[in-house]
């Protein structure tokens, strides 16, 4: 019989760039006792975003956080910096990776590959307390 | 008991780039009477895309609009132009942005965060009617 | 009634860049039997991943390749090449476009526009085998 389980994660990154969540996505997974079904994470900001990335290497995490803060600086020609420096380019940073990600689940897992990991890609220097919805159904 | 809706919403931009689209979509989630489920948004062009942003800095906005023209410009080394100038950076925004959205519902609305307002990117100068799928699973 | 259906899609590109991938999801989606529902693609790899583009112009499938590899390149400052000169940029690569793709399900089909095509996109040049997780919800 088919069902649904929800609930809202509260994240704050210890610095700006990928914080992995993976381990929190499972444990909810796991709780909700389903073995097949479609995970959804959504992340309710707009100045931190989500990623599937490498898992296991810490370089290839470096080499994506300069990517971005090379396409998308700070000191760009923007309009927008009501919160500072780092304000716009959260937003445009955002834009370009992925606000919400669905996982099929298969037999009590999602279905990740071995060298893929779950990351909150924080935007902000401040790190505010970030909220990632999760839902999930199936049976 | 869990049951779905669907719908195809057809919106035309008053200009290229950003307009919110959060009130059409609000109106089908009531509409369908579910409290929890799982909302998603599919728009069914290449040169149109979706974006949840910052729904109330029209600086932002402006911004937004003015990176993609900078990083996907018109005067690009395209080969395909048989649209015009704008039909190629329209395809690369399109990719560098989302086609599809899924946000999670609970009591009756989607967990979009204070900040964050759904959009449809319009990428072509002219304006084009859009056609957005809309579908919800849930109860 | 509400049911799912689930599989994973082993494919190997031919070279790197776009291959189409329609035909072998709508298979899927046919065999299931199902008529309305949620079709979820995701991609079990950090160095591939999904798009949806123009499935007419072959012209502009090469421009969106080459776009990449200019806003993505091979000689960029990278810290990370564990596997040569294609690895850092494929992962960036994948950052930049989508890791997974849901679409609804109508009258038996996902609702595709006239010129969407779904694509596997290859980011490393020595193609190996990729396998995409796909799940369908619905009845």
């Amino acid at each position: 019989m088919l069902r649904q389980a929800s609930t809202i994660l509260s994240i704050r990154a210890s610095r700006r760039g990928l914080r992995e969540i993976t381990h929190d996505v499972l444990e909810f997974v796991n709780e909700s006792g389903m073995a097949e079904g479609l995970l959804t994470l959504f992340c309710r900001h707009t100045s931190a975003s989500l990623l599937i990335q490498e898992n296991a290497a810490p370089a290839a995490q470096r080499d994506l956080e300069l990517y971005f803060e090379r396409i998308a600086p700070e000191n760009g020609p923007y309009e927008h910096d009501d919160e500072g420096p780092d304000d716009m380019p959260a937003h445009l940073r955002t834009a370009l990776t992925a606000t919400q990600l669905s996982i099929p689940v298969r037999d009590g897992k999602p279905v990740l590959g071995t060298w893929q990991g779950i990351f909150l890609f924080e935007h902000r220097r401040n790190t505010p307390e970030r909220e990632i919805a999760l839902h999930l159904i199936g049976e």
